[in-house]
């Protein structure tokens, strides 16, 4: 048996998200349909560094698996990209050793969320970022974004699927581009890890505080508050990218 | 009867092309279905700048057409707009008198072609770009860019399916940008007219110029020898965009 990590970029938009779920297409799915042929029919688990939603993209998702036989990382990954559909695409390709677990070895996971600020929804974005065509003031935002840094009690911020007791994250960036080309915000977060639908969570607070409905510095009531009703809003989906998992 | 001239951009991707076809979605259709509301029930018909493929995007088509009674234009721009799937907008509207003719009227048009140079096929850009992983070098594109402005005899570079029979047209500009960012060639190419699929036959001589599989100065011979065979290459419909059209 050989352990591969590799890195993956997918576009989200036709997948019912990565975690593997019968009859539905997922990345997970499609991954281990790939391996099962390359190996005529044995089943191989994919782990993936977490999940993603459906309709949430990925730059540089990681997975790893045991492989059956030896081949070099450079062959899995033109063998494995043979059998991906064009929304998938292996980027990267390392043989690793039984020490590294693509989701318990994860020490920072950066995410991106795009928001498209013009005033109708672009044809071209829809899948792609988010919509928001209300006013804004990106100072009001970068104010908040420094609140976000730093160890905090995510809870207010944890949509209620989750079964993870433990809320408190640790955020090392929390950043805000306005890109006057195409009218859009990316928003970049890292951090040691995520709750379920945090990032779009605190967009959706961001956008709110952008837009002067919510005090600049509400995230400080809101990591007190613990509770997920005051932070309300959803970014979607569409505008969340997995852009980087680091390991040790 | 009012006649509105309508601007619109989208996403070509889910469409069976612009012209109205039975059974089959198509911009065209989607626009009269959407009038056909508002009139309850009349039937009104749309006249495009020009017909795109399947696949093909817009920025800037160009509609006209006539309406039972008036609204201002932009109140028209919001009625269709709120009819519309989010793979179309409506981006200005003008009411316009009856000289005016969205295909008839044509003095330029501008489209883009935007490939994809990246080695593997990049599931963002897969309905975006065409894609050329092969080696090219952008000079040996630039200088033939140049033998295509000017009034020339497009015959090499006119798909079978049209029914023109002067194949003379004049390209007024047309320019290539490399984006090293996202590894993308842009071509633009304005021109008085195109024949069918020429933009796409034009940017494939061009990719196999500036991969060295042609002269640099092939154009030349081709625009000669008036032959489809010579040319051959066509260019994917997804890299394809109707950028603008200008009237007098």
């Amino acid at each position: 048996m050989t352990r591969y990590k590799l890195t993956i970029a997918y576009d989200g938009t036709k997948f019912h998200g990565f975690q593997r779920q019968n009859e539905l297409r997922t990345v997970q799915g499609v991954l281990e349909k790939a391996l099962s042929k390359m190996t005529k029919g044995k089943q191989i688990d994919v782990v993936g560094s977490g999940r993603t939603d459906a309709g949430v993209h990925a730059f540089g998702q990681v997975i790893h698996f045991d492989y059956p036989g030896e081949m070099s990382a450079e062959n899995m990954l033109r063998a494995v990209n043979s059998l991906m559909p064009l929304d998938v695409i292996v980027k990267d390709s390392v043989i690793v050793d039984e020490a590294f677990h693509a989701r318990f070895g994860v020490k920072k996971k950066t995410y991106q969320y795009r928001v498209d600020c013009g005033h109708y929804t672009d044809p071209f974005k829809r899948f792609y970022t988010g919509h928001y065509p209300y006013a804004l003031v990106v100072d009001k935002i970068q104010i908040a974004l420094k609140d976000l840094v730093g160890e905090h009690d995510f809870t207010s911020f944890a949509a209620s699927g989750g079964v993870i007791e433990n809320k408190v994250r640790t955020i090392y960036s929390a950043t805000c581009v306005y890109n006057k080309n195409n009218d859009e915000l990316v928003f970049e977060f890292t951090g040691n890890g995520f709750l379920y639908n945090m990032v779009r969570i605190l967009v959706a607070t961001l956008l709110e505080i952008g837009n002067g409905r919510r005090d600049v510095h509400d995230f400080l009531r809101l990591f007190e508050v613990k509770d997920r009703q005051e932070a309300r809003g959803t970014a979607p989906a569409s505008g969340l990218y997995l852009k980087e998992v680091f390991y040790e």
